[in-house]
Parts: C-alpha cells; sequence; structure tokens
C-alpha cells in the first residue's frame, strides 16, 4: 500500500496539495458566485459572513495543511532545502496560517454584532474557539521549545513525537470543525425564510467542498503518518 | 507527557473508558429525558428518530472505542490475557458495534419513511454512509488477513500499521459524524416550529455530550498512538 511519487515525495502529499487548490476554489465559487461575494464592511452583512469560511480554510485548513506537509514532506535528498530552511517555512505558514484565522473568527464576530444574532451557542463555534486556541497555544509552545530560546536536545527529542501527534489532533480538529460549519450554514440556508434546495446547485457544493476539506485532512494524515519509516530516508 | 496508570495500562485508556461511560449515559438523558424516549414502532415518530444517535453512539462510537482499546491497551503481562484472546475480543466487539450501528442507520431510515423527510442531503447522511461502509470494509478485510483464512505472516506484519491507521481514521470518522450529527438536530430543534433557547438546558446538554465524545476520541487516539513505545512492552 506504500504509494510513492518521483524523488521521494510521497503521493499522499501531491493528493494533498491538489485537494487544497480544489478546496480553495470551491469555497470561493460558493462565497463569491453563490453567496454575493466578500466584504468586512457592507450594508449587506451576508457579506461579511462569507469572509470568514473562506478566511478559516485558506487558514487553518490549507495553510495548515502546506506547513505540516513542508515539514514532514520535503525530500530529504534536495540538498538545497536544509533542516533549517524546513523548520523555518514550517513555523510561518503556522503563523500566517494562525493570522488568517484569527481574522476569520474576527470577521464573524462582526457579522453577528451586526446582524443581531447570539454568539457562541453552537458547538461549532464551542468547538472553533478551542481549536483556534488550542492552535496559537501549539504554536507558541513549539516556538519556545523548538525554535526560540529552545530547550535542551533532549527535551526537543522527546517532545518531537508529541508535537507531531498534538498538531495533527489540532489540524484534525480544524477540518473537523470546517465540516461543522459547512453544515450549520447550508442547514440555515435550507430553513425559512430562504429555504434553499436541499439537492440544489448551491447544496451538492458545499457539501462537496465539504468532502474536499475531509479528504485533504485524511490525505495530509496519510502523508505525515510514519506508515513505512523508509519513505524518510529512501533517496 | 507519559501518563500511565498502574498495572501498564495507559491513564488515557482510563480517561477514555469513563468518557465512554459518560457519553452513553449524557445521550441517554438526552432521548429519554428531553425527547421523550426511544421506539422502533410509533406513532410518535419522534421516538424512532430518538433510537439514531443512541444506537449509533453505542455502536460507532462507544463500543468501537472499546474495541481498539482491547486490543492495544490491555496490560500485556496479564498472563490470563492472551494475544489470541485479545485479537478474539477486538473482532468480536467491533462485530457488535457494527451491527448496532446498522440498525441505527436504519431507524433514521424508518424515521424518514414515516415522517415523510427526503434521504440523503445532508453532508452528516454522507459521511454517515461512507463511516459505515468504511468501518464494514475495514473489518472484513481485516478479518480475511489476520483471522480466517489469514494472510501469510509477511503480509500480516506489512499490513498491521496500515489497519491501525486506517481503523482509526474510520474512527474519527464516527467522532466527527457524531459531532455533524449533534449539530444538525439541535439546529433543527432551534429552529421553527420549536424555537429551543440556544443557551437552554438542552441546548448545553446536547452541546456538552458532542464534547466528550470528541474528548473520548482523543483520547483513543492518545491512548493507542505509539508515542511511547516502551509503554506496550514495559512490565
Amino acid at each position: 500500500m506504500q504509494l510513492k511519487g518521483h524523488g521521494g515525495v510521497g503521493a499522499w502529499t501531491v493528493v494533498a496539495h491538489v485537494l487544497a487548490v480544489a478546496a480553495t476554489a470551491l469555497v470561493l465559487v460558493w462565497c463569491i458566485h453563490f453567496r454575493g461575494g466578500l466584504a468586512l464592511r457592507s450594508h449587506d452583512k451576508q457579506l461579511i459572513f462569507n469572509t470568514h469560511p473562506v478566511l478559516m480554510l485558506l487558514g487553518l485548513v490549507v495553510l495548515a495543511a502546506e506547513a505540516i506537509l513542508s515539514y514532514r514532506s520535503f525530500p530529504q535528498h534536495m540538498i538545497l532545502i536544509s533542516r533549517d530552511a524546513r523548520k523555518k517555512t514550517h513555523l510561518a505558514l503556522h503563523a500566517v496560517a494562525l493570522a488568517l484565522g484569527v481574522l476569520g473568527v474576527y470577521a464573524v464576530f462582526k457579522y453577528h454584532a451586526e446582524a443581531d444574532i447570539p454568539n457562541l451557542y453552537s458547538l461549532h463555534s464551542w468547538i472553533g474557539i478551542a481549536t483556534i486556541s488550542l492552535y496559537a497555544l501549539h504554536w507558541l509552545a513549539a516556538f519556545l521549545t523548538f525554535f526560540f530560546p529552545g530547550a535542551s536536545q533532549a527535551t526537543r527529542r522527546s517532545a518531537v513525537p508529541w508535537h507531531a501527534i498534538l498538531g495533527l489532533l489540532v489540524f484534525a480538529l480544524a477540518i473537523g470543525n470546517a465540516q461543522l460549519g459547512f453544515l450549520e450554514k447550508l442547514t440555515f440556508l435550507q430553513g425559512p425564510p430562504l429555504r434553499l434546495s436541499r439537492y440544489g446547485a448551491e447544496a451538492l457544493l458545499v457539501n462537496f467542498t465539504a468532502l474536499v476539506v475531509l479528504l485533504l485532512g485524511v490525505a495530509v494524515v496519510l502523508a505525515t503518518a510514519n506508515v513505512d519509516s523508509t519513505r524518510y530516508t529512501a533517496m
């Protein structure tokens, strides 16, 4: 079952990149074409909401996926990309991902305030707050341990597997919470007053976007999981 | 960060058992006390629906968790529990989990048919069908590979890590889809005609039940993840 591309990059990594591009395109088609566009200031409050799924997906899903993959699946024999450069790429991509996520959370609070919708009652919002908080804490803890000031070699060595599994858990939370967000929004749209068709183009688009995000999550886990340890050392 | 109980059973395993009991209690309180009870035949079609979350949770979440833990975290030095017995327990628990899951899916189709609700339009239903199908396929493939007739030693050895990671992925899908189910049902109940309070006792109960299920999933992954390989051999 080992899948492998050329040059030592696993096929799951390639699949993940393709799905990341597809998820970005699909969420833009949904929010711009079907939902009317994006704005952080507008009389049409729905346009403010629309920035929320776009920013969360770009940040905690797409860039987070790229950040994880950048560390784990760059071909080890590409001499030009040193371990240090991979580490800095990993850390910088996660920082940008987190910043977009924070902006996306701000956007939905702004929408709720201006459209007079209560905050923080749904499971999506609860898990969302937990996820972005854990993402930030995990980033900070990893920065202090592995980058600056940096812990002792022994501490780093024992922290690495915990960093990997806790990082993947936070990423899995982000993937799962994106599913909750897609389902929640579509359920609202399918209720009154809009009563969007349950089997219409937009409903199918949103569900397919959610599935692409889910498969992206699976591909990242499979690309990262140490199932075949030879993959990371093979020339 | 290594957590360990007495006798070689990890603390995450103990946490998982406690959360499994809590999740079972909470879903029963919800469906019986708040939603009126359970029935597979009734004039009150809601009672038919109520069996769906109970059966799915007992099957694909609670028993699935116990099945995973039974193989990975029994203390290896307990001579009375042989590897063969653990394997049979693992396989039997997963079979019962799957049977309850199939009954739970039947219940919700029966509810839809009798209450005139369309099928298979929501993300929860799509991922649900995928999850139970993958659960069944994975069980069957593992049965043929590891139990009867059984593959060669070499094939088994290379299949074990794939069995573990794909099994955990299917379990993660079940945990995530339970979240989608709780959110979807609560969103329906909070819309017209019921307009259940967004911050009322039932809303909090359902969200907390979902969080307990989520934490159960995390505990099972952490109990199973091979982060500290000494845990499985330590006397």
